[in-house]
């Protein structure tokens, strides 16, 4: 529907009358369909769809004060590894929005200070209802302020430090090397490197914390290399790893792992049909390449993300604002190419 | 500025004064931007700020008819390797667009007539101004459709075998795999092959001809294998090409190309400081490994994409509606970890 009036159009009302249901039944479905039953709903679908009927986005708005738009930054792109699991996440993020009506309106800012007054000036300026954050970190000063600005928001990534303020929904990254760690000690193994990221890192760390826990009591501490991210720097480290005496890594994202099988593979290390090296993330790349890896639930993550912001948007109460899923380890044999 | 009046808050009228303007100046700085000299618009917009106006995005729109968002489908990821390319375009495009006032609006939807049916009907709620298509291929409905339906779309590839329709930018994929042959050939190869997708393919036929046009005299048509995107294809594909006889390997993508060199180092063969294998997209992979590659020029493609849509959109006339832009061949010599 546009606000051209000069043809007869469907309205609200004939709509209503057409399906034996109220005014405001025809308006729910468009605007809060969550409110309507849904055999109730699919009938006024059907006879919406049927009459050609459009709700106009800005008469919509006007009436709900509501674009149907989250804001969300788009993050430069790191490597084509480990960029893989921020391309997810935005696909089920989009995916899981749009189940609910709502669609993700992307923003490029140069730093966080933008983000917060970019989402402001939209959310102010009704172009989109909330925002969805990511790439938190300790001391991040944008929850604080979006929530000052009444700016509904939710993280994928909790507030390190002030995990008890916030939305949120994290992945124990921690539990997932801690997994990864036990495995390769089923295995046999008492020393167990870990490849991690340069400090300060909240999300690097937690892994090398959950890598601690597994090998607590073998005494792997001088097994720890923290650099920055990359399939030579996963090379190196391994290699340094290997002379010290580990025959087995756990790592914090699959390019180190990557890297370091290569190490494995220069060193002619016998290993058996798997080499012990376990990357995080699970992306195309680690699967492609037969390398096992911790698998983070990202599409949980987003179903829980958009529930939590649709709930928020409906001025319901949360269940639960801090959710942490768990990962999963995915075990493979390197049963691929690059044997 | 929100349609709560009972503060008094600074409007088109008090701006212009203070300015020294006329309100149609302020209100063009507002929603066409372009029209104003940038001088004007940088006094104009320093007034904005002071003043804490917010130009309200249901008032522009009612105005304008115009939502400033750009619908975008956001296709499901690939691979780690081959998916960069797109998530580089979906950040440029967004940058690009930000940078003219716009917005990417994402969608994902299962099929193109999904694709054609959701940016209809939000092009009719003015949810959207218009639409930015990628992954074009022969007898592809989408622009026909959408220009039926009166939206305004630019596509990113072009609507194969009906290059004189539509408003597409492309890229010269032939022109680049030319180029990676005639290089091989300068270096002395005499016996190149190809490793290319599986047929019907336009764009890896395009790449395909460009090969052909390399080895023209050479008698290498044995020396093309085509299959399905990946590195264990790309292994597979470049073992049969070497033992027909092949000394190099232009491939259509970096994960075939990543592949191809698996295959070298596997039957060690001599070939000097660097393996003649030549990928395609400069993936960030293709970068960490080391390998040749055929970049394309996906910033440019965004802007060229951005300004066509937007200038559509002022209802100019477009200098030109079908821009082929020229990919550049990149050099490396493997010195990285993965010797």
């Amino acid at each position: 529907m546009t606000f051209d009036q000069r043809t007869p159009k469907p309205t609200l009302v004939s709509l209503a009358r057409q399906v034996g249901v109220s005014r405001q039944t025809v308006s729910n479905v468009i605007n809060n369909p969550e409110v309507v039953k849904p055999g109730t709903r699919e009938k006024v679908l059907a006879a919406i769809r049927a009459s050609g009927y459009r709700p106009s986005a800005i008469g919509r708005a006007l009436r709900t004060r509501r674009s149907m738009n989250l804001g969300h930054r788009l993050f430069p792109v790191a490597d084509g590894i480990n960029g893989a699991i921020m391309d997810r996440f935005l696909h089920s993020l989009s995916e899981e929005a749009q189940g609910r009506g709502f669609r993700v309106n992307l923003l490029t800012v140069e730093d966080d200070l933008h983000e917060v007054e970019t989402l402001t000036d939209l959310h102010q300026g009704l172009s989109i209802d909330g925002a969805v954050l990511t790439h938190t970190y300790a001391g991040d000063p944008r929850p604080d302020r979006l929530e000052a600005s009444g700016v509904p928001t939710v993280a994928w990534g909790r507030p390190w430090g002030k995990e008890d303020t916030g939305t949120w929904v994290d992945v124990d990254g921690g539990a997932g090397t801690e997994e990864a760690t036990l495995h390769l000690r089923s295995l046999g193994h008492t020393r167990i490197g870990f490849l991690g990221w340069q400090r300060p890192n909240n999300v690097g760390e937690d892994r090398c914390n959950g890598w601690l826990r597994g090998v607590a009591g073998l005494g792997c501490e001088d097994l720890l290399i923290e650099s920055t991210d990359g399939l030579y720097e996963g090379a190196q480290g391994a290699k340094e790893l290997l002379a010290r005496g580990a025959t087995a890594l756990v790592c914090a994202s699959d390019s180190l792992g990557l890297g370091a099988l290569t190490a494995y593979r220069q060193q002619a290390i016998p290993t058996g049909p798997s080499i012990p090296v376990i990357g995080f993330d699970d992306t195309p790349v680690a699967r492609a390449a037969g390398m096992s890896s911790v698998a983070q639930p990202v599409e949980a993550c987003s179903r829980q993300l958009v529930s939590m912001i649709t709930t928020q948007l409906q001025g319901m109460p949360l269940e639960n604002s801090h959710v942490i899923l768990k990962p999963t380890l995915v075990l493979r044999n390197l049963q691929s190419f690059a044997r």
